[in-house]
């Protein structure tokens, strides 16, 4: 019997069940005014899940990596020169597509673990007179090694370097589930996906473009045809869309958002902070070290933790496949076989992450790692049961 | 976000992805050959789930009471005399619906947390020398207790009076969990409902007759219509129905029927064994003791834990409820206040058992009861780890 | 591939998509306040959708079969003496379980296809001086001919009468589909079932009782355990219920009945007789008659067509599910062989109803009936794009 | 009420039930052995569905339009030439992709309702003497106009022409519906998506490669990160995805292909012919015409109607829209408001097909056509009856 363990990767999540039901709709005829019921709400919801006043959204059938190209074939043109940090797999990623669309890339290479540097940022603009750089790529959120870089500080950086650059944020496995501030931080182009914060199947790329991005989009030189955002936007005031839309999938984001706003962002952040918290006390009751460098850049929706030298953190992610029917992530890249990840995001709770600590604990003494059983759950448990009631002393 | 956490109630149980679509059919014709092909795999499995090859299997759209029901009412008349032994709530409402039926009772009190005295109803039996006791009436495993009895101790004890009385077992929170050996414990009327060791939602009476109970039927005289077997099983073999059948309720029994015999019943038993001691490692290491009196009376279905003297045992399960979102029994009748009740039985597995003993520290933390965290989790995942190893070893 | 058609029996019916959504729940504890939410809100709508204010409502896991059984066993004794005509099938069910039941009979034969005769009732119910009749019964629509019978004609023959008998009413294929007044009528039971008006599955029996009918259970002495009131009343107010729920299909009935009063019940009905006209336009212009003796007794949910002398009704039905994969009903009992049945109730459209008109004429030419094919098709296209249109123009 | 009809469009189509289920799964880890028992038997039954040895497959989450993208972007370099006919809306929408990624086209203008002209292909190519074009592009069945193109006799002037040009096909609206032949007819690449002969919701591209069309992969310089074909198909052998795959949807996939290589291609392509005959006979009733101009192009999966002069088209769909609840297609380009168009490809049964032709008939009649009520339904259902007459003759 499968499918009855919760998954503890760091996406696609755990779905509400009502979100599944949204999804799974019957056919409707997507040129009808039924589609426009979904269409908006889904647009206007995510552009207060980005808290933005005034982002363009737009919806493709595709994934954040479809969302990685939109943001670059819309904005940039062959030779444009762009600023990112590798400090992951998924930056690393990201580089690459920028290198094989033929733009120059000037890339400040990270240690993995550590957050996007600001600073270098701000020195490697200043330094650029001529405005080559055209935009500045972030990651808002690692996913491989579980660091939340700062946006706000790399938005400062770009304006005491007083530079016109655009910035685009990956924010696939923040935005939904940490704080996300497309305008504050005045972001260019913000990309997600269906799988994470929302809660649905992958199969959606959301964007946000400012305005800004949008009329460099008018002269943009790379090309694109299915990522095209005015071919996408052009038909959305009177609800068409320029191929087939993934209706259901688009049924669940308008429902699974409109549950985000409900509960309330700030709630939703503070409700994804305990459970990661609860995750980093088990990981320090073990003697273990998170990826991330330090504190300050702990992710709340995915942990990466490191093994002991020698030890193949793989196994763990396999053994707790095989043995218990558990699902972990690996570490990917340079710290393939170092870490192992536990993803907390999405549709989770303090007592199905209690599971996955039990799991891991499990699968590490089975392989020889010397944990005792039951400690991270302990900690764990000791920092939920204060959480909630201290959550309760807050509400009375 | 509700629906996320398993149940850990002594039934409905948790209910496997596939069965819950099996249920949700679209409606067909019930007059249609398309029912015939969900009622006979139906009555098939379920006799042999049951351990019978001769068993007539009946599935009415109802529940376990109207299981105790259908038992009586075909079998018995006014006058006649029933013996039974009261050793929890289950045993209890049983011989309370004897009585409201006009039937004469004879009760052997026992203490909740024991077995039925088999030893006893051999004394009674043998003195009816008139065999006036024309049924006896045997709760496989209480519910309200997590006490499992030896069936087939009762039917030696019968053999050894030379009584003919017939024997009625309420296997309603074992069958399809438990071992269940409807012949060799030359059972009469077997009873169970849906929503227990068959993993479906509440709706189905499922009885199994003897040929001597289906005989006793023929001249039985305590009034039934919908609860008739031999209205109900009349039409069976032309795939025939007395009224509207609950054809996706018994589509899903038809596939988690499947489900059972096809992972194998002593696989089935083992899976419930294995998580249950686990429970109960973690019972005794909080300190506790079980409602069942001896280790040859626990149940792999529901544990009854004993808090201590002067705590309200129900608080931990509405506190269980309202702090976590997880649902636990409270207990009834006798040892209402003096037990908390897990449930382990269905869909479940050794990881969502974890989340159940670390939510049950949790709440017995904040109650003030002095429970060390962690300690009962690790000690089922001691359990559970060797178990899973040896069950390797052995199938090497 | 199956279940593609739409089924045109009188029940179980074709169901909302989001009808299934809401039966297709998660186990929940059913003890916890959660099924409070359910359950309180399904006696209300039910109590509203039989136009009553005070009716006491109660759901057991069963069928309509099981309400009748409920009906009688709480409210009358051995002996006591039931007046019923027999006018088809299912009034002849009824009056058989009263007479297994230990019940004395008056029966008024009636042909199928008549209505219930008032007149008759108010001569035998003036006649019975000694007030020896305890309860009449009355089919409200009698799904087996398709006859609809006038319950406010019984009330005004037994108000004439001045006799006091109780007044029950199976309503099971005309609650929420056709005009139902509990408290105009002076209704003392009232009988439902869960898959005809309230397009679920089957696998509910759903009664209201008068609070006279509430307090003749006090006295009554048929035998009861399930079916018992009391017991299943009892703990309603705090949410409480005597044995499991089916939780799943009240979820349901929560949902449906609040479909139908959303709608409102006038427009159902307006619905309901909408599409019923349209398959009578077609009967007439097929040439054929329908069982119902006169136009005053027209059912609104099922239509019983009668075929020529000499063909057999039934083999339309067995041709119409092996060819084209459509569910008609068969004739039953004394109209066997001589009537196919349409049922046209529940979630149910003008186009769907199209197709089963269509289905019907391609047998009927295909079993050699001098049918012409559009004809009768064409007949309800009229009337249903004048009704349509008439709407329109009376909501203008 | 919603979603009771069926759906009338040209895709998406009207989904099994079960195809629903297989795609509504809940979350599973894609980078575990799991995912490969969903990839390895969709890209196994989509090669068998193409009718192919050997073509590769790849599955991107995306669209139709991301499959026409894949195919350009993966074989051919900025300034290379391609040839294509434009015969309706989508061979237009693939011209234009061609262009806006600057590739030069030499386009054959070909009147609306005709097929692409194999002869005139056969000139231009034997003209091309220095081959400068690189592929030739061919739309099998165009949606538009319910045109279906012989991709056989395209092959035929390619291979007379002694030209080396690649040949890509549109299959989105034939594969799975009607006859396809990737070997037999030479094609290079096939592009669908997963809302047509499939069944599912948008939301896939589903496209195969040639081993030619790979090689050609190798030098090709059009820009491509999301849709390359060799990050794609690089992990497949290992059950590796490059980005998140749309798991559920492969799932319905696996299970939807499976459907169709069960039941046998060529009797799905029989049932949807014959579904479709049915309506051309309506149509011919109706006394209008097909914009396909000659019946060796009727398309099996879409019928385009002309209304008659004056008659704006695409009222009929609008009104079907609201007044009765059914979907239709407008006509597009050069032919909206000309023609209105009746899908009838995928989960589709006679009866259903004859509830659209009667609402058709029912909005041309409320619109002022001058159509007899029931004539184009009786049309059908002789055609229908006949069909299934005979099938069960050809099978005896």
């Amino acid at each position: 019997m499968s499918f009855q363990n919760p998954v503890f990767i760091p996406g696609p999540t755990n779905m509400p069940e009502d979100v599944r039901k949204a999804c799974d709709m019957p056919t409707i005829d997507h040129r009808s005014p039924l589609f426009g019921t979904i269409l908006q709400p889904c647009l206007e919801n995510v552009r207060k899940v980005m808290k933005s006043d005034s982002a363009r959204i737009f919806i493709f059938p595709s994934t954040g990596t479809g969302g990685w190209e939109t943001a670059l074939s819309n904005t940039l043109s062959p030779g444009d020169t762009v600023l990112a940090a590798r400090n992951g797999m998924f930056s690393h990623r990201w580089i690459d597509m920028c290198q094989r669309h033929g733009l120059g890339m000037h890339v400040v290479e990270t240690p993995w673990g550590e957050g996007i540097p600001a600073a270098r940022y701000e020195e490697i603009l200043t330094a650029d007179k001529e405005h080559k750089i055209k935009a500045v790529l972030a990651t808002h959120n690692e996913t491989a090694t579980g660091v939340r870089s700062d946006i706000g500080a790399i938005r400062r950086a770009m304006d005491a370097a007083g530079h016109p650059a655009m910035l685009f944020v990956d924010g696939v496995s923040s935005i939904g589930s940490m704080d996300f501030r497309f305008d504050d931080w005045g972001v260019d182009v913000a990309v997600t996906g269906s799988q994470k914060g929302f809660m649905l199947p992958a199969g959606l790329a959301i964007v946000g473009f400012s305005e800004r991005a949008v009329a460099a989009s008018r002269t943009a030189r790379l090309p694109r045809t299915f990522f095209d955002i005015a071919d996408m936007g052009r038909g959305y005031a009177a609800n068409a869309y320029p191929y087939t839309p993934a209706v259901g999938l688009m049924n669940g984001l308008k429902y699974s958002s409109g549950l985000l706003l409900e509960e309330g962002l700030e709630a939703v952040f503070a409700r994804h902070h305990r459970i990661a918290e609860g995750v980093r006390r088990a990981v320090q009751a073990w003697g273990l070290q998170l990826c991330a460098a330090d504190p300050s850049l702990y992710s709340d929706t995915v942990s990466a933790i490191r093994t002991p030298e020698g030890f193949d953190a793989t196994s763990i992610v396999a053994h707790a496949a095989e043995r218990y029917g558990v699902a972990f992530g690996t570490g990917l890249g340079e710290v393939a076989g170092k870490v192992f990840r536990i993803g907390h995001l999405g549709s989770l709770t303090d007592v199905m992450m209690l599971s996955g600590l039990a799991t891991a604990e499990m699968c590490m003494a089975d392989l020889g790692l010397e944990i005792r059983l039951g400690s991270g759950v302990a900690a764990a448990q000791e920092y939920y049961r204060s959480a909630r009631a201290g959550a309760l002393k807050a509400a009375a």
